[in-house]
């Protein structure tokens, strides 16, 4: 499951004709359809319910989705979520990733460098006051009364330490929405798995099932040194789930682009998606070659190799979705009796009609742009220095603009992040830095060409790897006290200091922002402007009975624990701990930990691992709780088959299906193989 | 340009109903269209001249074109065609792909252990011998047939170490002819240039023009231990080309699908070149780290990643011209237009007319197999110890069926092929060996999935790392004396001998002949027989005026030498010396070596280096002669811009670009770069 959020294109809402089919539906809390499940399931959550469970709900800004479940600020989610910090807690001689983490004592929690939790307190619709600073504008002068517009109501709503405002585009536009969140940026580790019972059949057995992973992580939200008080979270289940169990999960789902014209559909097809796969392919080879130079190599790629593989999978999953069936055609079909009906009403035609086009004209353009702007302002962030000396860099230039003129991740809103992420205590590993320079440096001059103006000025008569040695090897910026120093002294600060990376980041800076600047007022404002007018011609003609596409915000999507049929064979919902012991071949990924081995005898082999759901999620749903009827949380998500890939365009409810831990499974795993006590009293009481 | 040719499927014919355009054409030497050829350029070449040029042709059976080019035996092709001879004599003190390879007397040349030459001598109509064998039949019957059929005939014209007798497939079963050949397996290394200048600009400048590169190498053909005498040579011309010259190309293009139908057309876009460009990119990646591992590492990966990075930019090219532009939709409408005009004929419509249904109901059972057949019949071919390995263990199994029963690869005309292959004194390398081997393990997995039972056979329960390292380790058929006395003992001394290596050869052997029979029976059958109707169809509606689709034997193209516009610049057709010294960096892949940098003064700045022109080529090509209407050669194909790679679905004639060395550059670095004084007498007998 993506860890990564992709946003390489602003989804655009034009919800189907189609009835929403079965358990479809990512919806917001605000929109939730309590008839629609009451009708199908002869029970659907009360308001009380559901604050309960939005409160409970936790979103982590790397990409996650998570719960409190306890009142003590503990916080469930993926082992997958936490990697990122098990790695940044790790050294040469303590391999988290590898033996687990474990604080006995509240003592031994550890600070995560890079982590922070938000909890979603309140939505309030601010569409009107969007609309009436774009209207009458298009391209450039839309997107930036769009942008000025945004920050101004996020800035007013409160950009500190402890809040986090974000105006949410939804329907692509149709709606937007001030979502407010209490920012937590102390979180601890407080227990993560092995990562070979975590991600138990690797690559392999990614994006499948049946399963048999202990996907799971425990860390705490600490509020003034103290572990957070909060009455609001999730009691575990005691039982384990069962074919047809009402189950509701509630989390952020990344992006999805259901509602995208056949236009979009079609670049994504043709030139993003085979783009992307031969990019990460290439990716995955190199660092699995380097992985292999030595122990220490592997330990610091691992994470990386790991969301590579994973977008990759999902990649090629997305892409079978768009090359086989019948996902195209239908769009297409779908499409022509909407714009008929739209075209068949006066009123509607004269505001809306041209917007398909529109975005088709503007989709053109992104073809011949898309890999330059993906070679300049996105692959450079694989090298942790030079996203540093980029984001350094651009802050000097923006911080003096008004907010809401700035690159939108350096508003006000965003600075709390910014600083964080400019802080971060996160290790850099220089032999790395240089592999990844290198390539991205080899990519851009082979796609763009030797002879490119902007690869001329780059890399100049220097071969990619001189130049990646001499940045990494030049640079101060891996110390994290001379970040924070430089962002503190702010602009004057920045521009006065010098070494080869953040001189790079100079040189790189204009051919970036031009290529931005080109994909965001002619392309990402072209597809909101239209993409609004097509979600206002379906409000007008049938209400707003359909859920928006995903945007990482919080959605609760309803279903139950349910098997499929799969080359003719039926797959039974649940698996159990027998059924890992018997998978388990003693070589990696099918190769259970030691302390596993040592307590076969201990764990109950019929008690439930892993379960598949008919809940509607995607990547960033990883870490969502899985919520029974009675409000107690039965199960963890943390993956989908293979089948749910296709997800992205459109949900297959015979098929599609979310995987997750039986909580009960944690419970087992944590009493009988980790003896981790304290933490099974905190969550059992027992 | 490609040197290995792709096999991937097996083309079929149905040329199409529009007329040949300009220039185009690969055309048999016994088809050439004289006239066309007179009436766009007032000159065509009468019989003598024909003989003459095929006399003169060389094909080079690991996959490149060549031309003798003295009375000695001279013959010329390009460097990256003896990259793998350059490799062989190399060891760990002698890197001749980086310093180049001169013999300056004759005693210094030397044997290239795995290269043999062949010469196109006779070509003889077999079509109705094969057709009287296959009447009737369909499937697995008709596939056996036509196998027995050519197998028999290729035996009666001859199969000694002297003699090459090849059944060529033209208009993909509409004809057959038989090839007759003869074999110098003799062939030994005279000269090759230093890497760094024969593919100056290196991947990024592959397949664009204007080019610097001097592409160029000298073997010489020897038997019984002296040169070769012939009359049949090219001279070398004494004046570099100008826009408009006539050029005519004589080389063995590899293999195009111009005459693929409209499904073979789709599942090369949908499905296969996907998988390639995944593949492909993902071992890119793997070989570009697995070289920064050391000197030795880099040395002996080079030539793989080099076929690797060139047959990924070829597939790129070829996919975007599938995805853009008009191609299929030409194809579409021409398909339907002459299937139109088939079903208006009772006669033909009754004989003919269900072919198109036929071929996509195949294509769509290749969709289903296709991966597996590649990882279990093609991939395993990567390491060339199990490759040794599964070719022995066939042998043993084939031997002693009838020779029309056998795989193809072991028909007797095809034995003194196997046998060099397995004598071949060509160096291994373990470390390497044991990477491609546990990556093939690892995609092996990944793709078929780790539940499959071919998967369960192969692994078993151990790593890719694991059992790479134990074949490597335990085999002892990187010796040639081995293999050598394995094959001399036939079938019992080769199912006696056991080691890792072999033994998973046998382990491999049934799967893999499980899913090739399934495609060769399922598919390829189909594709001949139906494309064989088409052909038929296509010849009695507009008789023979069409070339058949390539098949990696001679062709002769016409054209001109000619600049083409693009981007709205015009490209002149000429490059000179100038030009390589002013875009050389120092830094690879624009470093020029040290002996061009100190010659600089000596070397005539405005002789032509490289030049285009509007032959119609195609990977194979690589190393063919470009002669002039006087008969002399005046270039040396080494390349095509990045609009021919759509060549393989399609020509042209307005962008599509041959790239050549002139002859006059190869002189004048040769005498004043190189001082290779005996060479230059040789060629110019001054």
């Amino acid at each position: 499951m993506p860890i990564a959020l992709r946003a390489v294109i602003l989804s655009i809402a034009a919800s189907l004709a189609l009835p929403a089919l079965a358990d479809e539906g990512m919806w917001t809390y605000d929109n939730f359809p309590t008839e629609k499940m009451h009708a199908k399931y002869g029970w659907a959550p009360d308001a009380a319910w559901l604050e309960h469970a939005q409160l409970s709900s936790i979103r982590l800004t790397l990409g996650c989705s998570a719960s409190l479940v306890s009142a003590d600020g503990l916080v469930m989610t993926n082992d997958h979520c936490v990697r990122e910090c098990v790695d940044d807690l790790a050294d040469a001689k303590h391999d988290y990733n590898a033996d687990g983490f474990y604080a006995a004592g509240a003592a031994d929690e550890r600070k995560c460098p890079a982590m922070e939790a938000n909890q979603l307190v309140a939505i309030t619709d601010v569409t009107q006051q969007v609309e009436a600073a774009t209207a009458g504008k298009t391209d450039r002068a839309f997107h930036e009364a769009e942008r000025a517009a945004k920050a101004k109501i996020e800035s007013a709503c409160g950009t500190g330490a402890e809040i986090r405002c974000q105006v949410v585009t939804l329907y692509a536009g149709g709606v937007y929405d001030l979502y407010r969140f209490k920012r937590y940026q102390d979180v601890r580790l407080v227990f993560a798995p092995e990562e070979s019972v975590a991600f138990f059949g690797g690559d392999p057995d990614n994006f499948t099932f049946p399963r048999y992973d202990l996907d799971t992580a425990f860390v705490r939200i600490y509020d003034n040194e103290k572990p957070l008080h909060t009455k609001d979270f999730f009691k575990f289940a005691t039982r384990g789930v069962k074919q047809g169990d009402i189950a509701l999960t509630s989390g952020n789902p990344g992006s999805t682009e259901r509602d995208d014209t056949l236009a979009q559909l079609q670049f994504q097809r043709d030139y993003l998606q085979p783009y992307v796969l031969n990019q990460y392919s290439e990716l995955r080879g190199l660092l699995t070659d380097y992985a292999t130079k030595g122990a220490e190599q592997a330990r610091t790629s691992q994470t990386l190799l790991f969301g590579i593989e994973n977008s990759l999978k999902a990649f090629k999953g997305r892409q079978m979705a768009l090359i086989e069936g019948q996902l195209m055609t239908d769009k297409a079909r779908s499409e022509a009796a909407f714009r008929a009906r739209v075209a068949a009403d006066p009123a509607i035609a004269a505001a809306d009609g041209g917007a398909w086009d529109a975005v088709a004209a503007a989709q053109a353009h992104e073809r011949d742009i898309f890999v330059r702007f993906s070679l300049l302002e996105r692959l450079p962030r694989l090298s942790t220095l030079l996203s540093q000396a980029i984001v350094l860099n651009r802050y000097a230039a923006e911080i003096g603009k008004p907010d809401g003129q700035r690159l939108e991740e350096y508003a006000d809103a965003n600075f709390p992040a910014l600083k964080a992420r400019i802080e971060s205590t996160a290790p850099v590993y220089p032999e790395l830095e240089k592999t990844l320079l290198t390539w991205w440096l080899t990519k851009l001059r082979e796609n763009l060409g030797s002879s490119d103006p902007d690869v001329g000025t780059l890399l100049g008569k220097r071969s990619p790897q001189e130049i990646a040695a001499s940045l990494v090897d030049g640079t101060k910026l891996d110390g994290p006290p001379l970040r924070k120093q430089l962002l503190e002294g702010g602009a004057d600060a920045i521009n006065a200091y010098h070494d080869p990376m953040i001189d790079f980041a100079r040189l790189l800076d204009a051919p970036a922002r031009t290529v931005r600047a080109d994909r965001e007022n002619n392309v990402a404002a072209v597809f909101t402007k239209n993409s609004a007018l097509i979600a206002k011609a379906r409000f007008a003609l049938d209400g707003k009975s359909a859920y928006p596409d995903a945007t990482f915000t919080l959605r609760l999507s309803y279903g139950m624990v349910d098997g499929y049929q799969e080359h003719g064979h039926a797959i039974a919902p649940t698996t159990n701990f027998a059924g890992a012991y018997a998978h388990a071949t003693g070589s990696d990924p099918f190769k259970l930990p030691a302390r596993w081995l040592d307590a076969e005898k201990a764990v109950d082999p019929t008690a439930e691992l892993n379960f598949a759901s008919t809940n509607d999620i995607i990547g960033g749903n990883s870490g969502s709780p899985v919520i029974g009827r009675n409000g107690e949380v039965i199960g963890l998500i943390f993956d989908g088959n293979i089948q749910s890939l296709g997800g992205d365009f459109a949900y297959d409810g015979s098929v599609n299906r979310a995987v997750a831990v039986d909580v009960t499974g944690i419970s087992e795993a944590l009493r009988h193989i980790y003896h981790a006590d304290r933490l099974v009293k905190e969550l059992t009481h027992k």
